[in-house]
């Protein structure tokens, strides 16, 4: 019997309606002749209104107790969701991340997936239930102290127990339908993809892309699982992610990414060891950098800027101000109002001159780029967070126009 | 060092507030230089709302699934009182029923606890740290399904855990100041009782008082812990239960249940084996049944009447209903407006009056007795629910004046 695993965020299980309608989905899937394993997130506003509680009581909350008290969302909703199926006639039965053997590191509110321990779940499928699984928690092995698995960690859990399972598919429902060439609601013209490769999904997601996050995409490539990223809404088909998509365009998408800050340090000498020095004392404060661009030396000194996710940034700015004087700088400065627009295709590596347009395409609207950034299937431009919309709009009529629509 | 296990209930976690006030208490008593473990309930409405949802998604909700949903109360409030302890500058970690090795039966929704695995609590105890279980949950070790205890669980938690560690005193924390000589809502003149024996409180208890269940004081009995029930909103003595109360006195108090229905079987034959069949009936449907009253036989027939939880009385009454035909009973009568006042006393045992009194006294005030029911220390009459405030108050009056007050 073909196995599916089918992903529910939080939107999808909102409130009882919802999840009433998700049951109703699931027993479908099942009836149509498939073992049913069910993925679900916390109701949602319970995470945030859980995190407003533990603000409540304590000004610098335990990771211990903040994973045992967020995990307390997803088990309700799952708890609930294996009910209304239940009353559909379904035998289903609900199973924390711990439960479900999900072990990972000890890294409490971002914990990585170690092992899953598949056994409990292949009991309850070989039984005939239909099994619903926490996401985004964990058990650590040693402390038997249960995890969360921070952003996207439902996601994770999913794709994860896929691949512990063998699964057909894993199905990732949410509030849109697929994957688009851009922000459809940046863009009018923007269209689903109903195809897009690991690859290509890979450094979308790591461009701001945000329907499926990288982690997920590497786990689903690792073990070659197919990922159905459709509508929690409707019944049609929506974006496939796996490897080999039928047709490798030059350019996949726009995507793009207002949720970063730029630091700038000015005038470091240009010696070994400068940048060791500054992305160590980051590193050490667990930021996480994404761009850095070093300009070109002038008269032996040379600036360097790098971004943050702008939750990061004052975290940053501290110890950029603390290294300075050893890195004998100028100064250190900040700008939380970028955006990053980037180009993704695995097409790209056969045409060379797609960089140069996409800086023409920007030029031609005046939009002044402040940082480049390149792979090999991707070319991302930090610009003013102000031009972002305009930027995606230019950059996807000219690589994506409507009349190429099939 | 002295360990003392410490049970809060919902209402003494009931927001954030509060969580800060136990937290403090908490901190205040382990500075004192003692051990603590501390047993929590769901905050205030938290249960209330978890069985609402599960009522929408389903119409009648699976109890492995309800206890899963419902466990995620305590989840909660334990999670927040250790995060709240923590910012106290005490080390402070949160167990799940089943992380605390609280083994139980697998009846869903009113488990029953069959043994305590403490080693991990006694492990975070030797480390230091104040230990937060949950109350009302358990795991059934067969199925290793969580399970809930049911009314009274916390209590009944926090007492058996206080008898598996080998607690110095089990204290119950309530929004009362302990246990009175009658309800003091209904009786002006009711006083605390400083101490009170094992024995009474089991009576009181069964007879409506409704700060401890019995099931907490049998077990509290059984393994001798000394149970202090007290107020959390000051740091006033309470009421000491253990055994051997100081003075044995006639009438320790009064208790009154409104909780209850009567049911009444009419004419049917005074033959052996009527009795077995109407309760084995009701025993099949998991009825509670408290009193039982057989009226004296007039020619050759005869009335049963029985009290039962008035939440079961629909289930009771079709029951009678389905086995009138087989009893070849005349009908079945119900009346859900009864009372059932109790004078509850050691002493009662040697001033064997104890009960004649007790009816005049009613009947000086006019109140009809429609049934009664007596053990070596309880004496029960069952009367209309309208009348109830009057005859406590009058029994009350009479054995427990406010003259007598030390």
């Amino acid at each position: 019997m073909p196995l599916i695993v089918q992903k529910y965020g939080g939107t999808s299980v909102g409130d009882a309606e919802r999840i009433s309608d998700v049951a109703r989905r699931v027993v479908e899937t099942r009836k149509a002749g498939n073992d049913v394993v069910v993925v679900v997130s916390a109701m949602g506003q319970t995470t945030d209104d859980l995190i407003a509680l533990a603000t409540h009581v304590s000004s610098r909350p335990s990771g211990r107790e903040l994973d045992m008290l967020l995990t307390a969302g997803e088990r309700i909703s799952m708890a609930l969701l294996a009910m209304a199926i239940r009353d559909l006639g379904v035998e289903a039965a609900s199973l924390t991340g711990s439960q479900a053997g999900i072990l990972t590191d000890s890294a409490h509110g971002e914990a990585k997936i170690t092992a899953i321990r598949g056994d409990r779940v292949r009991q309850y499928l070989d039984d005939g239930m239909v099994v619903i699984v926490a996401g985004f928690q964990g058990v650590d092995p040693e402390s038997r102290d249960v995890t969360t698995l921070g952003r996207g960690g439902s996601d994770a859990t999913a794709v994860a127990m896929a691949a512990a399972l063998e699964a057909d598919v894993c199905e990732i429902y949410t509030d849109v339908d697929g994957v688009f060439t851009a922000d459809p609601r940046l863009v009018g013209t923007a269209r689903k993809l109903d195809e897009v490769s690991y690859e290509d999904m890979l450094e979308l997601a790591a461009a701001g892309a945000g329907v499926l996050m990288a982690r997920s995409v590497e786990f689903a490539r690792r073990f070659g699982i197919p990922v159905h990223v459709r509508s929690s809404f409707h019944d049609g088909q929506g974006t496939w992610i796996k490897e080999d998509a039928m047709e490798q365009t030059v350019i996949t998408g726009v995507a793009h990414d207002t949720s970063e800050a730029k630091v700038t340090v000015h005038g470091v000498p240009d010696q070994p060891g400068i940048a060791a020095k500054l992305f160590g004392a980051l590193a050490a404060e667990a930021i996480d950098v994404d761009m850095i661009v070093q300009n070109v030396s002038t008269a032996g000194h040379t600036d360097i800027s790098f971004t943050v996710p702008v939750e990061h940034l004052e975290k940053a700015r501290e110890a950029a101000d603390r290294v300075a004087p050893e890195l004998e700088a100028n100064g250190v400065d900040v700008d939380p109002d970028i955006a990053k627009v980037s180009l993704v295709g695995a097409g790209m590596r056969n045409h060379p001159g797609v960089a140069a347009d996409m800086f023409r395409v920007l030029s031609e609207h005046s939009i002044n780029i402040s940082m480049i950034s390149t792979s090999a299937i991707r070319i991302s431009c930090v610009i003013e967070a102000a031009r972002c919309d305009e930027a995606v709009q230019a950059l996807h009529d000219y690589y994506l126009p409507a009349e190429a629509a099939t």
